[in-house]
């Protein structure tokens, strides 16, 4: 998928989302749950989990999953610098073919920067 | 690559595979045959070489896979319950990276089962 | 990881799920307990979700996932062709780096054809 | 991402780049010369470096990585007979989910060998 | 590849390290040492670096690197409780493939614990 | 699966894929016969073929793959160079998690060069 920037990707997260548990059994909504579950505060803060979810999106080389974790991360007031040498430790391990998805955070991450669009 | 909806990905699908045909060589046509020969029917019937063709081609992450397997699972009868299954064990086995592609198989899911698009 | 037979690996997952259960928190159990859950009979028999598991090993190249499946698929009643269909869509979806695996695989479903090892 | 051609892909990732240039700390930086460094002439020539690069990216299944490659195996003289095999090597090594990144390349190539763009 | 246990995983990549630089060029060796760069302490911290590299190692499923940053975030002086959410995460958005690497590491982890192996 | 050196993988995959062909259908047997077809010599000599084949195998991680291209390319007259040259552009694709596999085909290529074993 395509989207013109991250808010564009942050409306559609929610519009699929509702596609989802229209058709979602238990099992399905239990996951759900569990995904939210493991990035609360434990002996780890949050702004740490958002960037060990950042960085295994990144080396999978998920779009859609990095956009969200970027999305965190700059909620919970990640640094340029931390996202900069979290993105660096993904693309060491997971090498050049991460490179687009880093063209692409980093783009979102300076739409982020620059605030909320304007209303439509 | 995103598409509007999934039959508008039929008819890209059938546009580049062309594209294909003009430049293959002998090896690429003998592959073709054969991805079609392990969907039919055998010990196992058509429904659930279709499903087992879905389950891998979202763990793959695969967009255009998901697509052409879950068509394929439209026109062999599955239920909504067959594919939300389907779907729940490869979220499962490949975790939260494939919700992106859930959301959006069950986009297509759901414009299959609303009927063909009107025409141009 | 290496194993001599089907049946070593069988007992040495055993072991190991024990280190991780003495170290496990509440998120890490909730997930084990929604592995079991997704291959329960729902509008899918119990064999077809155990199918749908070891394709899904297969094309993610997992070794103990992949033997996994095969013994569940084994206790359920899969016949050797439909283990061999299932593994042939595996083949074709993920290509020859499945092959190593699809070696394993038939190694493993061979071993659990002939019984059960004798004592030590 | 999806691009209208290759053309508009070469454009993008011009833009892109330069928006991890303003963002990237100095192992990123060492890392972009690193990936010009290995396809430079050595003991294998220009030509087959490119080929190489393109099929590690066909089988990890990135599309822009794909684009890169294609764009710089006809920039070092590659024919569409040397693409044909490599794609094919692709497609038999990574099996039928490289086959959306196949149809997407010969697309490409096409592109290429239709030549550049009437200016906008 | 198979270890008995972390301990012969260090002494076998040392072994095998050297196998390496008597092959490798110029690139090879530059990137070796960007490989140490990234994981140094800059706007994060070492231990949180070192974490970023096992979930990224857990999610890819690689347990030599899995085995390399569980015994740098051992003598960085993680505590087992930042191990386990940092091993939930890759859990959650790698899936059920990542188990049998998850119990490998909480193996190792019980190894570190335990001490130094005995002299031969 | 791991093997004391390249010998014993060789002897063992001869072994297994005998196993294989107790088990397999058409399909699974036409694909063997498409994975030997497609590093024939065309347009392109057997020896860069196998390069593709090596680096393929490479950035997806696969020991058995690596070991039966690199057995390949030392038959069809591969320098180390070229051998290197082609180990460090998958190394820059695929980042370090290939880095392990790099260690063993080095080890497995100084096997080679060391000629076959003693007789058991």
């Amino acid at each position: 998928m395509s989207y013109r920037d991250i808010h564009e990707y942050n409306q559609k997260r929610l519009e699929l989302n509702e596609v989802v548990m229209r058709n979602a059994g238990q099992s399905m909504k239990r996951f759900w749950n569990l995904d939210g579950a493991v990035y609360r505060e434990g002996a780890l803060p949050e702004k740490t989990k958002e960037l060990l979810g950042l960085v295994a999106s990144l080396v999978l080389r998920c779009d859609d999953c990095i956009f969200y974790h970027i999305n965190e991360s700059f909620q919970k007031g990640a640094s340029t610098e931390e996202i900069e040498e979290t993105l660096s430790i993904g693309l060491i391990v997971g090498g050049s073919i991460t490179i687009p998805h880093i063209r692409r955070a980093f783009k979102a991450w300076e739409e982020l920067q620059a605030g909320a669009p304007a209303a439509d």
